[in-house]
């Protein structure tokens, strides 16, 4: 099914683009040294692009996940609702499994399900058109998100502010111009000096590779640490505050988000440092009362024993790769979404803007 | 001046070896999947195998130095005391301007200057004589240290902890033994299961490449983490105790130690877990009332931009890359020495301990 919908270029970096059902996905894993796009066609390639961390970051996980269940749709023989639908939950459920603790893959899943469990009298075709259309308003939807993620979150810092993130909540982890790196762009687009150290955030290297990358290319000033550095700069007086994204927030306001963020909270309690999440309320679980009851994925050893073909560690060594942690709301100053700002006593107020977003 | 001085294999892992006047230092930028010796005769090499990292850990780097001294002084021509002593000042200033931070070189030299500085009446020879003893004292002496440290320290690590150190603090970082990785050994040596979880240390992976490497050696169960990852496993409970090496301590007990360390003592505050430094008297500096009065050594970019020839960051990012940084004593459980364990007020204990030692 040929089609000539178009993600049209709003400027900026984008992790994807989609055209007439091809969609392409800027290869993460090669930056900041070579370009790659990858195709897709169907939801098998998308499983395995967004399991090998091709695309990568909760809300552009999402938007892949959205495409791929259209191209799951897309190719299914059934004529009738019923077998459409058992076919099109069971390929649903294989993208689902590809991450296990952002929560947006399956938010944007769910989306697409429901799409269809709301029309069973429409026609399978009709499905199938709507479905695309569908995965585009995901996508489109996201970069106005972050935008205004953006306006909400620029006043919480101040003027030549020196900020840390950790891995990377940018535009590439989006639909384009970030969650986190979306307040310091919003916060630059006001007029104010802001700089950045990005923690290069092992073993996966999201901050020294790609954060990094994104704002050299948007001019804004980014010096790169080892994440055993913060602390220095910290008790340096060097940082003024932390921003990060989130993979999923649970209803107490408990944000689970890359590994080695719940260290950088604390370091940030401990030096009197606010430290902001910023991200969308697909991220918000309210299913879960709190940040124990987050699924953690554990990787693979070879991400931390190699780099490349380097051998970093000696053969067989015991590994440990959990690939997200989970920060305490007590540790976080505020959590910014696009329908505005949370603080103090989450569980309300997150209910609250969950709320204005449905 | 051929020498038939040998230090004997004493059994186990050791940095260095020395026979007939030349020094071969296990190039510890090869480890893991490379052991290669590099050989050493003149201060000038030795110089730079301490600059370059050849041999790095505190004590190793002090005993490196000695040989460096001995190096030195032997190629002098200079046949009046004078001629001699400016001259081996001189050279032992070269050395000593290698790394700013570990104490440790500045003890070694002056060390081996006072004895040239205490005997003005002997003759030029015999100086060359006599540095070449006290170097080789200076390494045996420093294997020794590490086993009493042992003795001292194990008794604070509980029958199964799991514990966490940082960097290298082993063998391969002195005379022998280790410092935190010798009561590490003690502990086993002393019937108690022990498992170690070692943090990878970027930007130059001392845990990954050397501590991993030693305990496989040696048998004792060791899982390689991320520096980031730390703090989840405390807060899961995983881990029991930290310890740590050093390599300057200032009068008041606050401790420089490879970047990183600050922020796994501010971790293990949080969570209750003891923080213990290892590290022998010649680490103590009296002459710094306290932490902020240590310098602290920036390297260069392309530790942290690059692996091996693989770039891990866009070209011309800014970097930080201060390799050390400092633990206030606030956050010390206690220090094992050579010559006891001190803890709670430290300036009077490390005076003591260090009075003890002369």
């Amino acid at each position: 099914m040929a089609t000539c919908n178009v993600i049209p270029d709003a400027g900026g970096i984008r992790p994807y683009r989609y055209r007439d059902g091809v969609l392409q996905l800027l290869d993460q894993r090669l930056l900041p040294t070579e370009e790659t796009w990858l195709e897709y066609r169907d939801y098998q390639g998308v499983a395995e692009a967004i399991r090998t961390m091709v695309v990568r970051g909760a809300p552009a996980i999402g938007i892949a996940a959205a495409f791929g269940a259209w191209f799951a749709a897309r190719d299914i023989p059934a004529e009738t609702f019923d077998g459409f639908w058992t076919e099109f939950e069971r390929r649903c459920a294989v993208l689902a499994a590809t991450r296990p603790t952002a929560i947006n893959l399956c938010w944007a899943l769910e989306r697409m399900k429901s799409l269809v469990r709301a029309n069973p009298l429409q026609p399978v075709m009709n499905h199938k058109i709507a479905l695309e259309y569908e995965a585009l308003a995901i996508a489109e939807e996201d970069l106005r998100i972050n935008r205004a993620m953006g306006r909400h979150g620029e006043a919480l810092l101040g003027d030549g502010a020196r900020v840390l993130t950790h891995c990377n909540a940018g535009a590439l982890a989006t639909g384009g111009y970030g969650t986190a790196l979306g307040v310091i762009r919003a916060a630059v687009a006001a007029g104010k000096t802001i700089s950045v150290y990005a923690d290069e955030t092992r073993p996966w290297l999201q901050g020294a590779r790609l954060t990094a990358w994104e704002l050299q290319r948007d001019g804004i000033p980014v010096t790169l640490i080892c994440d055993n550095m913060a602390g220095y700069l910290m008790s340096k007086g060097e940082i003024d505050a932390v921003i990060v994204g989130a993979d999923r927030i649970a209803a107490n306001g408990d944000t689970a988000n890359k590994i080695g963020t719940y260290s950088v909270a604390v370091l940030a309690k401990e030096h009197g440092i606010p430290f902001f999440v910023a991200a969308p309320i697909s991220t918000i679980d309210l299913s879960l009362a709190d940040g124990s009851l987050i699924p953690i994925e554990e990787r693979g050893d070879r991400e931390v024993t190699h780099c490349g073909d380097r051998q970093l560690a000696p053969e067989g060594v015991a590994v440990r790769n959990p690939a997200f942690d989970v920060t305490p709301a007590r540790l976080i100053t505020a959590i910014i979404t696009e329908h505005g700002v949370a603080g103090g006593d989450y569980l309300p107020r997150l209910r609250e803007l969950v709320a204005k977003g449905r």
